[in-house]
């Protein structure tokens, strides 16, 4: 039996990449500097580490970037103050606050302080409403926006197409409901939605033609649960012990990959699937935040 | 065989009515007096009918208003104008732009341009964002608030069930998804949404516990497409010509009534079913921006 075709992040990164560096080089023709902000408040390794690769992979496509890195002891009030500065300063365009955030600082209130016309993790309500109500002139958040462009890059379209989304997430699951459905050949899906509190789980799974995984449960998604030639995406990151060596870990995704590459049609490798596109999109908003700012958008 | 209860709109709306009353109540005596805007454009003569109806019902509860009727030639920068005095104006709690608009004037522009903390009808993209983010600080669309509104006074529960809509409007179809996805007991659904492009529709339709009828095609769901004991609720409004009556129309709904009430659970009849919400959820939006506005919000 042959194996499902992999849906590679990477090589449809690089392709955003590509584009999002010549949108930068004409940008730059036209005098203007894309410029974005990486905030990181606290001393979290896995948020210094993400961080680090958004500034790297910035610098490669000649968008500038700064690491504004505050203590884990900063108040609401002084991050709420710093992004007031960055909001105001128009050679700034993008500006990313980096989750998880200290307990006395509320995620919504920061999403809330970003202007949404900066807002390249498309976290801001503003632009939620706008990918709800079909506006494409704001930033959809981009793991959602990563899957929608894996699909474009391999020509699986899904208007009219059965699609399941496990899990409700605001980043996640929501606005690639929102997406989907959407009018337009990137979207016209049938979508549903399923969470912790649906039932008929496997049932709802076995329909979809394309069915994405981003609840957060290990190898939730058996092969039993696919539909013959469906298209599956792994959205799941689960950090396990590793049996094979004691003290270290292994991440795994929602979706047992073994199983479901012998029944699949697509389906994207974790890691190497949707990880690669989140940064992809990220830096993609940034531009189109650049040149909203110049006012020559391409939309 | 026994027929499906009904779902009577009216009598929610009456209820929905008398606690706004009591809220007005209670910010009188704190000093506040609610008040509304209604803007018309053009001489419609529905539009009329309306903004007559939505300000007579908010004397009746003892909320201020006035209706700005403006002329069908107004420019969309005139509108804006006027949107603005009365967005400064802290004397007035909700505004209301009533559809539809002359061609001149574009519906995004003038959602996006009341403010978020007096778009009483939830078209604002920040209200829509809210919604489909779960933060209940936004004012949800009448309609599809309007819909919850029934399902929590007959006491039918959403968690866990099989929710399938038909319509993936931004008035009705989208943020009712949103609602009813939410977490919490008024939502917590399995969501899908139906569309124009979509696939095997009675399949879909035959399996929802509740079916929520938003197309705008008259008498789509037939009672074959009706799971037995099912929540059925019509939406659609659609003006055919009356054979009985020639030059005269009447109104049919979404919903095949006659072969529904022999099979549904519970049922909408329409009219009298989801429009009577429209007005109260309206007026309970009004009072709930000005208890924001007074700083003692319910929430």
């Amino acid at each position: 039996m042959q194996g499902a075709k992999l849906l590679e992040g990477r090589v449809v990164a690089a392709a955003v990449h590509e584009r999002t560096r010549q949108r930068v080089d004409q940008l730059r023709r036209r005098g203007v500097e894309p410029a974005v902000i990486f905030f990181r408040v606290g001393e979290d390794p896995a948020s210094e580490l993400y961080v680090h690769m958004k500034k790297k992979r910035a610098k490669e496509l000649g968008i500038l970037s700064e690491v504004i890195a505050l203590p884990g002891s900063t108040t609401e009030r002084e991050l709420l103050t710093r992004l007031e500065e960055k909001n105001r300063d128009s050679r700034i365009h993008g500006i990313l606050v980096q989750m998880p955030l200290p307990r006395q600082i509320r995620v919504e209130t920061v999403c809330q302080a970003i202007d949404p016309s900066k807002d390249i993790d498309g976290f801001h309500p503003i632009n939620a409403g706008k990918l709800l109500l079909g506006d494409p002139s704001g930033f959809p958040p981009c793991t959602p926006a990563g899957i929608c462009e894996i699909f474009r890059h391999y020509g699986l379209v899904t208007a009219g197409a059965e699609v399941v989304i496990l899990g409700r997430s605001n980043i996640v699951g929501k606005p690639l409901a929102a997406l989907l459905l959407a009018k337009g050949p990137q979207g016209d899906a049938t979508v549903t939605v399923l969470h912790s509190q649906s039932r008929q789980i496997p049932e709802h799974c076995r329909r979809a033609d394309f069915l994405i995984a981003a609840l957060g449960r290990a190898e939730f998604v058996r092969g039993d649960m696919i539909k013959t030639g469906a298209v599956v995406v792994d959205v799941g990151v689960t950090r396990l012990p590793d049996p094979a060596l004691p003290g270290e870990s292994r991440i795994v995704g929602d979706v047992h990959f073994k199983e479901a590459s012998q029944v699949a049609g697509w389906l994207t490798p974790n890691p190497g699937g949707v990880g690669p596109m989140t940064i992809a999109m990220l830096l993609a908003n940034t531009v189109k935040a650049a040149e909203c700012f110049a006012g020559c958008g391409e939309g």
